[in-house]
């Protein structure tokens, strides 16, 4: 089985790190000149692998190889602001050590935008045809420049990338798992079983403001009350109500308005939001969700996100698997909590994920890391795997 | 028995309602033109009943009677933004009917900035020497104006009024209610037993801010539930702890930081307060703030508001009673839970409240009311109070 090089593979990680370096981290954000000059870079990098780069319109950079078929690798080479050097940096960098390592077959691609600086998976979600003109011209970033405005102060030419029809045998994507769990239970890598789906309801308190001092007790219509009571419920049953093993959700956000401490507080808000990568899980919760509601005519809720689950392709996952357990890695079967192109690229065609573990969970941070043993055993099993596939 | 003239009070709070007026509301804040032009129109309607109108430099209003000892009535005729029509106003035009109805031997009052647009209970701290020159150097208003340029640009002068060493009976200060009791329970008055002490105090839980899609509920440290937690255990557990029936408590302001529906809180904060005019309430309710605070090591807790209960004077809220009980008014002992110049007043002289009630327990606010029976029923036992008490 060809072997990877691992230090042409950290070193290339290292180059890649030197744009938008800030600190131990990373400030790429899609469209800036950073970006931009990371994908030249990396345009750069695939010729010199053989590979044919085209930078799109929008900034996607693929490496086109010599095969008529091909297997699709990569993740994307933008960041948050102030995020971490790997994120998806990493699955990019390993696809083209990959296709370094294999020769023809190999595809390589770094999707633009995926963080959402514009418009969340805009490259990838452009490349299999699911994007509409009018999302373009809609999207701005949070310091209100418009997409349109980026994209024409980036000086980018053509038009996007489009996948080419019956090219693809399918798409793998190396990511850093962004989470506590391989280095937590000890493992080296793991196989993504789909990208959780999850729903986001934002839950109404209604009630009175009154003066917190000369308004007794049952006499108020406390809406803060409410919604905290209704947190404590959602505390104590919501998982018991249907939630499986990996379930997890979150309140993130609450408000009370109007937001003095001497007043009975008139109205007040949360959002909370549920994931799980089985349908069935997410319908439970929902359900209990609306019995709650329709037991206190103070509350409300309305569902503001709604993003179903994505399995990822049983074949292509079974070659990871392979791949791993021929290079004695250990490997977990584990559901991406978070989201990444291969939930868009998996509409398309046949996907599968590999996660690396991340140094105590941290990433979309300066301080996110794994360790160079870790980088390079994923991207040996990715590299067995992509052999296995399009030798098939 | 003298009886007022229930007209001739009424017309005067409509003449004073017309300074500021807003809809069925008042815009009067302190030092404003409105607050002004209305303090030297009752220093004319003091000089008509005989009293020696005197204006300060901050523009409390006192109207001097002619005997060489006085009880002191009044209260503050400056408003919250947007504020109702009576508040403070109502208790100073009461004053000064029940000075045209008694003569001699009461002196009336407005005092200025009760409500604390640039500093609270400005003027009733300023009259019984309880204020110092750093605090009015150091006040300004929400809009960033200071004390200083204000009273320069409202052109008083002079020095602040000072009460008269030896002067003083007392203190009565009739106010509506502001809380919906008296209405509630079928009450014409309410003798004001004291002024609540109350603490406020905020509450932080430190956590850690984790993806929450990534991160599996047994991994995190969610800062958000912690404190949910505290709050569940307060509703259930605060007043059980040795609240008395009349305490009152409240969460008015709660954040989560950072606040984003995704990332599991790394902190959060909320400010709780509790009200009751028995110090022995307050110092339990602490204990057990302690005690809860002290079992959760994600928790801290400080105080950052510390007012002490205020009890009124036993003799000057017998003879408010008595003159309740001669008019035939259903009067009910109650504490304020409100703070009032009264507060202030009872540091210097003995002090007493009537309270009138308020419809719907409206306060602070456009549809804030009395009906007239109400009004002119409270201003005859404030006069009967006041006639007793002179003729000691």
């Amino acid at each position: 089985m060809p072997r990877i090089d691992g230090a042409r593979l950290m070193a290339d990680l290292a180059a890649l790190r030197a744009f938008g370096r800030c600190g131990t981290g990373v400030d790429r954000t899609a469209l800036s000149a950073e970006d931009i000059a990371a994908r030249r870079w990396l345009a750069g990098r695939m010729a010199e692998a053989g590979l044919e780069p085209r930078m799109d319109c929008q900034g996607t950079v693929l490496g086109r190889g010599a095969a008529a078929r091909a297997l699709l690798i990569g993740s994307h080479t933008d960041t948050v602001p102030k995020g971490g050097w790997l994120d998806g940096a990493l699955g990019v960098v390993c696809g083209l050590e990959v296709a370094r390592t294999l020769g023809a077959g190999i595809d390589i691609i770094s999707f633009q935008d995926e963080e959402g600086t514009f418009l969340p998976c805009l490259g990838s979600r452009a490349f299999i045809g699911d994007m509409t003109l009018a999302e373009i011209e809609a999207a701005r970033a949070r310091d209100g420049r418009t997409l349109s405005d980026a994209l024409a102060a980036a000086g980018l030419h053509g038009t996007p990338l489009r996948a080419e029809p019956g090219r693809y045998r399918g798409f793998l994507e190396l990511h850093i798992e962004q989470g506590p769990v391989l280095e937590e239970t000890g493992h080296d890598v793991g196989i993504v079983t789909g990208i959780v789906g999850y729903r986001r309801w934002r839950i109404h308190a209604k009630g009175r403001a009154d003066h917190a001092g000369t308004t007794p007790m049952a006499l108020r219509r406390d809406a803060g009350a409410t919604l905290l009571r209704f947190a404590a419920d959602a505390a104590t049953q919501l998982l018991a109500a249907g939630g499986g093993t990996e379930t997890v959700w979150n309140i993130g956000w609450i408000s009370f308005s109007p937001g003095a401490s001497n007043v009975v507080p008139a109205s007040a808000e949360l959002v909370l939001e549920f994931r799980d990568l089985d349908a069935l899980v997410l319908a439970r919760i929902e359900a209990w969700l609306c019995r709650r509601l329709a037991a206190d005519t103070s509350l409300a809720g309305e569902e503001i996100t709604h993003f179903a689950p994505t399995p990822m392709d049983p074949a292509l996952m079974a070659a990871l698997e392979r791949a791993a357990a021929k290079n004695g890695a250990r490997h977990l079967r584990m559901p991406s909590g978070a989201g990444h192109d291969a939930m868009i690229l998996a509409r398309a065609m046949p996907t599968a994920m590999l996660f690396v573990p991340s140094i105590g969970g941290r990433s979309h941070d300066p301080a996110e890391d794994t360790a160079e043993a870790n980088i390079v055993c994923g991207c040996q099993v990715l590299c067995d795997a992509a052999e296995a596939l399009i030798g098939d």
